[in-house]
């Protein structure tokens, strides 16, 4: 029977968490329910595994949690313990979904374990939290979480929290009955079996010739898998290179790394290009979009930057220009990841303009600035790997199909 | 059976949408497809509703719709067709649940389809989008939807977006399919069968007191339904009240009101107050947390109130002290209001203090300025509204148990 595990701080959500538990019993699964709570004790529910249990898989006590001296440490030490048991439980094959009923802390805490959980595996946060002005980067990570708005506090049965919670307990339910159905769950009998894939980064900016790019690649019998470079899909990528997810990357939208060095949403983080480069899995690399980093709405863009050339690319994105400083340690740092790649490697760079706005009449175009760039990646990069000038813009098709053929080459 | 509608923009994300289809209906579910997209044409699917439908339904024509001059008059135009023809689907009971895969301008446009659907009516948003540093309000507005971060773009079928898509297939089928069962779709036999609810505002701030009158409204037989008063819950709580579903209202914490005027995440909107005076159902108002706007992170507070005294509530929160004008102006707009009532008022002022830190020896503890405010209230609340001060703090025991009487009282 599926299982599904439900996560909650039982001493403020007593109540609440065995409302959800009994609906989803009577749809048809079987329930664990693991308390995540730290100060009181468990009210209105039984659990199945207990703060005291949590604390000794995190390797402490619940006594020695509680005297941790600051909230902060209290909740680390809880989390370890929480990650651990959800894993343990999902190695063993007895769970199929994970649910969670949180507010502020309980639902960060819960978020915690679930981002650690592999793609496919059901998982589900219901807070307050999950509205307005609040990100999702805590609590979906690089996962697939499933988030809901309950609208209400979690914190009381009435009208509208059973309602809410009884959509939640559906939800995962269906998904752990059908993750159980799928085999999902069981070891894959064998992962060559599987189509080879090839994972690639794109933004709207570079949409047009990774769109020209996916027939041909699927032509060839292989998965084009592309990853929305936001700071968030670029990491994810990295995480599945590392896993051994893909037989080459085509990495052609580089904006996180000049997130990275200059700021704004989206951030690849210091690892951006790391995975790649450690594995030795074969890259394409065009460094498109280094000239530029994002934000939301116009007027949430920083003061400090408010002078610098903007491109208007939607009502809840601004991208901003990166100065030449900036760009050119953008460049340096791409310089630094591919020359640490232990795999065969192409660059390839279009000498028309690498983003949208990078092009003659465009707002973001300083080609001077550009061939400093170039000629740093062209001078720097280490013997062995191909570097290759394309007269052309990034989003031509003569670009595209000079990519295509490089990526072509490599993976033969 | 069970109906899911999938809304889709079909012209890019056409065969993402039908594997979605595909799934849901091999679990089980009836489904119905929403062409959402305005420029090409539906690539490897057929529609139930296509664009020109959709467009009709707007008043329009899709090919007015595409010279409508702008990408924003043009979406705007689509929105108000996918609206209306979910809305019409729904109230003729012939759909269970509703779905949507988009990027970032299709998940943004059936968002809004959805932000108008009841609460409990199951509904699902999957998206690249639904991650980093982007925020809920664009998704979810005060309702209850979900949201799947998709880990890789919505464009091809790949092994990650495959097994995405079959956990949110899986989910919208569970939700639908419970949501018809439930026979929460009928119309209602009569309302005045449901026990009676009082709503609340709360926050971590105000927890303590509430906490206190929960178990004595529930002793009365009475639901006692706890919003969030971050900008969501109030906002949520006003169309509720709207709906008449309290019998009455307890407004115990009215940062948002502080937001409204002074900004930060917790922003009420300028009809904050107006659904309670307008339709006249009885309200106790404590004026709490006038003191404070909200924001996230120490560090993401804006510049320009980095000197202002401020309270780390968590990681996550920070609280920052309004001036003295602000808070008066926040005092001026909750008279404003409440002078509009026509309903039976009470207002009852801590003067020890009307926020955790508005105390003797607190971060945000001013006395004279809440003297003046105090009196603001006191001197212009006009006749018939019942004023009351209690010589406690907003989160002693004692002014909990003067609001639970004065509740008490106003409801007979």
């Amino acid at each position: 029977m599926a299982t599904v595990l439900l996560i909650g701080t039982l001493d403020t959500k007593g109540p609440e968490t065995a409302y959800l538990r009994d609906y989803v019993r009577q749809l048809g699964c079987a329930t664990l329910v693991l308390d995540s709570g730290i100060l009181g004790e468990a009210v209105g529910i039984q659990a199945d595994f207990t703060r005291a249990q949590v604390a000794i898989a995190a390797g402490t006590s619940i006594d020695a949690l509680r005297n941790a001296g600051t909230r902060g440490k209290a909740v680390e030490g809880m989390l370890k313990g929480v990650r651990k048991m959800t894993l343990e439980l999902l190695a063993a094959g007895k769970i199929h979904g994970v649910v969670a009923l949180g507010g502020a802390e309980g639902s960060v805490l819960a978020a915690a374990a679930m981002k650690e959980l592999p793609i496919g595996f059901p998982k589900l946060i219901v807070s307050p939290i999950a509205s307005g002005q609040r990100k999702f980067a805590p609590f979906v990570g690089t996962r697939d979480v499933m988030v809901m708005h309950s609208i209400v506090d979690i914190l009381g049965l009435n009208p509208i929290s059973r309602t809410v919670f009884e959509s939640a307990a559906a939800a995962i339910a269906g998904m752990a009955k059908a993750y159980e159905l799928s085999g999902r769950g069981l070891p894959t009998a064998n992962p060559s079996d599987t189509r080879k894939a090839i994972a690639a980064t794109m933004l709207g900016n570079t949409t047009k010739p990774l769109m020209r790019v996916r027939p041909c690649v699927e032509a060839m019998d292989m998965d084009f898998v592309i990853f929305h470079a936001n700071g968030v899909g670029g990491v994810a990528m990295e995480e599945l290179i590392a896993q051994g997810q893909f037989a080459a990357v085509l990495d052609f939208t580089l904006s996180e790394i000049a997130g990275q060095i200059a700021g704004g949403f989206h951030v690849g983080g210091a690892g951006r290009m790391d995975a790649a480069a450690q594995s030795g899995v074969p890259q394409v690399i065009v460094p498109g979009c280094l000239d530029f980093i994002v934000f939301g709405a116009k007027h949430e863009v920083p003061d400090h930057l408010k002078d610098r050339p903007m491109y208007y690319h939607n009502p809840e994105f601004t991208l901003v220009r990166v100065t030449p400083e900036e760009q050119i340690a953008a460049t340096q740092f791409l310089l630094e990841k591919l020359n640490q790649s232990t795999g065969p490697v192409t660059v390839i760079v279009p000498t028309q303009g690498a983003s949208v706005m990078d092009i003659e009449g465009g707002a973001f175009y300083l080609p001077e600035l550009n061939r400093q760039c170039w000629d740093i990646l062209k001078n720097g990069l280490k013997v062995g790997i191909r570097y290759r000038e394309v007269d052309a813009h990034i989003n031509s098709d003569a670009f595209a199909d000079v990519v295509f053929e490089e990526l072509k080459q490599i993976l033969t």
